[in-house]
């Protein structure tokens, strides 16, 4: 499976598209927030730039996708201000796949920028510029020392290919604690090389003092089979798969090829990746968690499953047309549905 | 009519497509290759640099959004292995409208960076990395003394809006013979504030030394209501809507009020814009003249009425929706085909 060539958020604004199943990443970048507006703040003041490059990586579409790109002007407006200085130009670089749905962010910037400019309440704001980067973030995508500023979340949890080697994870789809022992190493090795290659990109990419904020799905164990939310959602999705197979839906080879291309690391898995890479020191690293059913009932949904399917189906559609085409899709997540409350 | 929220080129690869419909646009930009080449090879010999950023300016989608890119990339390494200098890094900026299909040219970006690399032969060209710009050319689209390189092929004989008060412009979507004296006039006060805002806004973007390379739709007369290739096109649209108003498919107000944001100037008016704003000089100011029908035949499709309504349905097709609603579009171009033998 070329990953970079099939994975993408649902595209849209529909009912299981992306944009209308990310309030959990919207909430993610919220509790972020903090850190960033000290990592720009850090920046600024260091350099006082007259022109800002800021990158968002794996920045999907719909509502999350500029979010972050307005606090972060928000935030250097303020400082620039503050300060006295000219506003900078700053260019905003919108990363994602080549299957991404771009169309759908740029036909919303007239407004978002319109928006934009109606809360900075200053005249000499900006000018902004607005960029769409197709490609993976395993490779280069932007000139030698371009970027001043860079931004993912939830992304960096997505794997460039699926593990090598793992034709014996039978029935599971993922790190489960019924893998064979190889299957959690290979995905850790897959890891290694995925996040060593970013970093070492972004090394050549970025400038010297620039800053860059990560944020993505980890474990709190060092155990990588032991049941977690990325874990648990996957093994809903495996229970739905297994169903179908059970009904002879999809069959036994297809199901014992598929696999997750996914992974979800340590704090200190992380660390050693990145002091080991050299390219970059770390101002902070941190581990927060959140309570999937405490959130939903506070974002006042009461379907949590209904929620649980469409939040997977919203991230991994792609991959499952991609490997059993489009039939068993609707059958897959209303199964996903109805074992949420199993595990 | 806000244009740039509405225009766009017809997205996709279907048969009405622009992408179906824009081999007269690329047998334009081959014509212009020679022109292009010299001036690439103006620019590198004076600046050898070890990066280079080209935009493309209302690249549309399909097969012609690329190709100049290409082109370009093959002279940069032809000369760059002459000179046997490193190859440059470049940047290609991929600039339309926000309506434009970007998600098409992202989705083909993969294998036609495969098929460049084997074109190329060798292996430390490039790298090289893309982006998608969305927004209106007459404004600014890039941050400050960042381009080397600029092309624009058949984008800018679109003005920014319909000229103001040519509501008199009875029956006529455009300059026709027929129009009112203060219609020409208003068409050309457009063009004169929309191209110098280009200029303007290109040369705070370009580098000391970049090149531009300009091609859109002219004319040949001083008289800009003189029949010729563009006006004939609006001239058989205006014949169908008339035609769809004998038959009460559109009232009389809707006729009245729609004309075409499109303007072909004359070489003379051209030049002195140029001149008038300062920014830039002339290397070379050129006219060419190419023979549709003639055009047509070689390209060997004997339905050229056909061509016709295509040709012009994939440029126009959604101004007139944004105007008239979609209903009538199919009668529209079928009354375009019968009406193309009589004029």
């Amino acid at each position: 499976m070329e990953v970079g060539q099939v994975l993408h958020m649902n595209a849209g604004t529909g009912e299981t598209s992306y944009s209308n199943n990310s309030h959990l990443q919207k909430k993610v970048i919220s509790m972020t927030m903090p850190i960033i507006e000290e990592a720009m703040t850090n920046l600024y003041s260091s350099t006082s730039p007259s022109s800002l490059v800021i990158a968002d990586l794996g920045c999907s579409s719909g509502h999350n996708s500029l979010f972050v790109v307005s606090e972060l002007i928000k935030i250097v407006e303020k400082l620039r201000q503050k300060s006295g200085h000219q506003s900078p130009e700053i260019q905003v670089l919108l990363n994602d796949l080549p299957g991404n749905d771009f169309n759908t962010i740029f036909k919303s910037l007239p407004s978002f920028q319109k928006n934009l400019s109606s809360q900075l309440e200053s005249k000499d704001a900006g000018p902004y510029f607005f960029s769409g980067v197709p490609g993976s973030f395993y490779g280069r995508l932007f000139m030698r020392k371009s970027l001043h500023f860079l931004h993912s979340s939830y992304s960096l949890h997505w794997l460039s290919q699926v593990p090598e080697q793992i034709e014996n994870n039978k029935r599971n789809i993922y790190m489960a604690s019924t893998s064979p022992p190889n299957v959690p190493k290979a995905y850790h090795s897959q890891f290694q090389r995925d996040f060593s290659t970013f970093l070492k990109c972004r090394a050549e990419e970025m400038v010297t003092g620039g800053r860059m904020v990560l944020t993505f799905m980890g474990r709190k164990s060092e155990d990588p089979t032991k049941k977690d939310g990325s874990n648990s959602m996957w093994e809903l999705l495996a229970m739905a798969l297994n169903d179908m197979l059970s009904k002879g839906l999809i069959n036994e080879e297809k199901m014992d090829s598929f696999n997750i291309p996914h992974y979800t690391p340590s704090l200190s898995e992380v660390k050693s990746e990145i002091v080991e890479e050299g390219s970059f020191s770390i101002d902070r690293l941190e581990f927060s968690e959140i309570n999937r059913s405490t959130y939903y009932k506070e974002y006042n949904h009461s379907n949590i499953s209904e929620i649980a399917a469409n939040s997977i189906r919203a991230v991994a559609e792609s991959l499952l047309v991609s490997h059993f085409g489009d039939g068993i899709i609707e059958k897959v997540f209303s199964s996903v549905g109805h074992a949420y409350f199993l595990i």
